[in-house]
């Protein structure tokens, strides 16, 4: 969360390295010798492989999610069921504590970070948020592209810095969360970019809207997509093409992230968003990624699949914000515990199954 | 937890009401006020309706989780991974803190309740295990019925004493969880009894057993049916013939948190027979209960469908204890902190969507 300059993208991207599967089998030979059945605690088990391969670390110190937003163009086209002006009330509402992620974020002990990275309101000096705007809210894509490549790479590195700065500050689990008004709609046309499914087949109600509405929406993604099309093996044109700002800094924060070796949960439709187009830069970036839940929209299984993520919940959200994330880190930390605290047979003096 | 003499069963059923349907319109219409799409917290929101239909409370004091030991004589058929010591040898490790229960338990902010209602060893006077041994382990069901109906209705009425005393204790929402080596093999008959699906249908590998030891599983499964013919009418009868102390316990526990208005986190393939015989005593008892998982093993699936429950968590547990109710308890108190805590859109400033 400092100033320093903006990093290359590049550089940092090569600095990213696979998760050591040799510290996997080792945690996985300790499980094993804890008094319950061979891979009883399921899930729990590759949690706990996971987060200690990446950080090298049995505990948790600080978790924290980073909630980003920012305003988009292609609101104008009536894809939302919510005014545009709630992206900024919602902004309000994050720093003030009381949005849901707010208290998600209280159940999980962990810290909101609030990043403006593009809203189209001026906030001045306001406690609680950092202010990154890259720009007042992206363009049209229906009319043209959301943004410059410039200020794509710019959004990027901006959630890179963010990025970086976690494993200094004791961060050791990170969360990612998004607000935008009608962003589930850049969101559809990036992974229909990347994966060439048409709009109709990854495209949902976002917020709640009706037929009719959704029809107009498909239709503003393909209009989006022939209009402007973004290259699918660029994954920045793609962001620049009918991205967002907002998506573009899940995008660097977890870029950032996976180079610091910090573990990173995502939550829904639009981190997941950010995911794929950090993923397409970096392959290996999947790695460092736990996927929080399944949500409600139709499009989230085709980005979950791409990047080969099991989620871990499916509770049928679609808010948002970080809220399914905010969950996600709970059951990291649950497996944490399990791995710090049950007793092997031998310490326990308990008697061991006979192997299958 | 008093040593109050025991209720008669029937008189606790009778007490069992409905749960408040307008009460959980009146939460219902709380949380579509609240700062987020109508319906974007998804199950999280049902959750809170649940609790506070059933408690009249939006919050929570204390949680326990209620871990039943039992031995089974159906294990001297070699149906279990381990060998038999291993219910004593775990009962122990609850007591110390050293099982996945007591990991998870702290992980939720829960208190574990070690209750031996059947173990084949004597624990003396042991700190932090209430004795409430109605036998030293079931007999054999292969070769006849597993307890008397007396029995079978001494561990109801035991669990009954547990589930009343919660309320007034403080506990305002109840984990159940069970240790009994070979006891997925009554579960696996319970569920058979009622539903009349056959053994090979709902038995699977429980702590880890092999090809061979599966098929001569499900063989004394249908041995013991057929040798005791189980009522399906009778509930107590198919505890009776086919089932264990510690299900006994469970379900006990649960009509009797049932009659006080407390809701109840049942746990996996174990606890689910446990509140198959409760909830076959009294349907309306299905209304207090969340189902904490989907337990790996195969029958499990035609409980929860039996019982109309849809499992919260689904993260390949086989474990039980009540590991899976204790983190099923934390999505339950997480779903009260949104109800309590996110402010309207009134109380932030945020304007509404449009209704669809």
């Amino acid at each position: 969360m400092n100033a320093s300059p903006l990093p290359e993208l590049q550089s940092t991207l090569n600095r990213i390295r696979p998760v050591d599967q040799s510290v996997m089998a080792a945690v996985q030979s300790r499980l094993d010798r804890q008094t319950k059945p061979t891979g009883s605690l399921g899930r729990l088990e590759e949690f706990a492989r996971q987060y200690v391969a990446i950080t090298g670390r049995e505990e948790l110190r600080r978790k924290a999610i980073f909630t980003f937003a920012g305003d988009h163009g292609i609101a104008d086209e009536g894809v939302s069921a919510f005014p545009r002006e709630v992206t900024a009330q919602m902004v309000y509402n994050f720093v003030n504590g009381g949005a849901a992620i707010n208290a998600l974020a209280r159940h999980a002990g962990a810290e909101v970070v609030v990043v403006d990275m593009g809203v189209n309101h001026d906030f001045g000096q306001l406690e609680g948020l950092l202010d990154r705007k890259v720009g007042r809210g992206t363009a049209n894509f229906a009319q043209g592209p959301a943004m410059s490549r410039a200020d794509a790479v710019k959004a990027l590195e901006t959630g890179i810095v963010l990025g970086l700065s976690c494993r200094g500050a004791g961060i050791d689990l990170v969360g990612t969360g998004d607000m935008g008004i009608a962003n589930t709609t850049p969101s559809a046309a990036i992974v229909a970019a990347f994966t060439g499914l048409p709009a109709a087949a990854v495209t949902h109600r976002g917020t709640g809207i009706d037929d009719a509405a959704l029809a107009h929406k498909v239709a503003m993604i393909e209009r989006g997509l022939t209009l402007n099309h973004p290259d699918p093996r660029d994954p920045v044109d793609v962001l620049a093409k009918v991205g967002g700002f907002e998506i573009g800094g899940i995008a660097g924060l977890i870029i950032g992230c996976a180079a610091e070796g910090v573990p990173v949960v995502i939550d829904g439709f639009i981190s997941t968003a950010g995911a794929l187009v950090a993923c397409e830069l970096h392959p290996r970036i999947r790695e460092y990624l736990f996927a929080a839940h399944r949500s409600v929209e139709v499009g989230h299984a085709a980005m979950l699949e791409r990047l080969r993520l099991q989620p871990m919940l499916d509770l049928q959200l679609r808010l948002g914000e970080g809220t399914g994330a905010a969950l996600g880190m709970t059951l990291v930390e649950a497996a944490l515990r399990l791995l710090r605290e049950v007793k092997t047979f031998a310490e326990a003096g308990v008697a061991e199954g006979t192997k299958c």
